[in-house]
């Protein structure tokens, strides 16, 4: 496989994705088009416009960018792409649109057999197990919460450390994985904005210039370097 | 109807539910024993060890609890009692036993017919229509997100403002309940930690120390004071 799983697209101050610009040259290294899918737009913008972000950012890097949407036959599209990048926005109404269009299990497949694959935030969510870990808000219901499994564990974008400083009794991120670890029995991938999570192969590595929190069941939640093995 | 919605149950540096103490006096008026129900218990604690927190605090009042999970027939346990307080946790896995333990709708007929019902966090979630705005990590999967309706809108507890300070990318909550909105056509209630919804009869009042931030589908968001008429 060869799969890059980023907790953003943007850091704070910067541009869309440009923090990643040399790794996703690389992940689409030879591809001179692929296809976005653009399901979980965020705060209610149209699958187009949103289209037009992602295409923006890959016209630099001379790739071109068609949306998912503007396919009759989404699944012969996803059949016939060279690589695919899914953007974040809200992961419960991706999963749905995914699972009610019967794209979830095609587009793994795909990535399994070896076509690149990038996701953001809610992109990088259904690269997991399942979508347990999301931090989105549940504004419409999946058939089911179920991901494509292109890594061994789910995984938490955005991760955020508890701040002692806010008076504020709604739960931790921290405290928030460990009651998923109560109900299931997966390893959580706790990533820090400025981290990725690279496959190549058989081979899982954290990335990027943050330390990787890893919350196992039964054990003190730890934190990985960048460049350590997943 | 006789039903109080609270953000939260523990205001920062406070103790267990006493920032309301007197309204839960008010709303128990003439009652000496109530059921509790854990089943959104958080943290991993055991349902009895949820359950001796909410009677610790109800002792004081004079007013007895029995756990839900006490019970071996538990619908027969909810329509035989005199009040209820379900507690604070994780709204999915709340959301998801009561569904599949058939007690969401026996409780909804219950306190719609006059029983006083206390709310806090996600036991508020459940009073809504639906749980589609909980800020909780969707660790279970629920049949269904449907709620009691006890208000004719939804409640988005442990509100939390933008905070411009944070450098992160995570949606803010005002974003995550735009977003909502792009998808369902329902009011949204903002609570921030001291303040709580109560219900006498038709009467619906926004209380406590803060402001409450309204949500509806094509409006700007706006304030409510303390006391207005929801």
């Amino acid at each position: 496989m060869n799969v890059l799983l980023a907790s953003t697209s943007t850091l704070f101050g910067g541009k869309y994705l440009e923090y990643i610009k040399k790794e996703i040259q690389e992940l689409f290294s030879g591809i001179d088009e692929i296809i976005f899918v653009p399901f979980a737009r965020p705060g209610g913008i149209s699958h187009d416009d949103y289209t037009e972000i992602a295409r923006n950012f890959f016209a630099e890097i001379n790739i071109k960018v068609k949306g998912l949407h503007e396919f009759e036959d989404k699944i012969s599209a996803i059949n016939s792409a060279k690589g695919y990048f899914t953007g974040g926005g809200n992961t419960f109404l991706l999963v749905k649109t995914l699972h009610e269009e019967n794209l979830m299990n095609v587009l793994a497949e795909n990535v399994k057999s070896g076509k690149p694959y990038l996701g953001s935030s809610a992109g990088s969510n259904i690269g997991g197990i399942n979508m347990k870990t999301t931090n989105d808000m549940p504004i419409v219901y999946p058939p089911n919460f179920d991901c494509m499994g292109l890594v061994p564990f789910n995984i938490n974008p955005h991760y955020l450390d508890p701040n002692p400083q806010i008076k504020h009794n709604g739960e931790t991120r921290e405290t928030r994985i460990r009651e998923f670890l109560t109900q299931n029995n997966i390893k959580v991938v706790g990533l820090r904005e400025g981290s990725w999570i690279r496959r190549i192969g058989d081979k899982i590595t954290t990335e990027g210039t943050e330390l990787t929190r890893i919350f196992e069941k039964g054990k003190e939640p730890y934190e990985l370097e960048s460049g350590s093995e997943l």
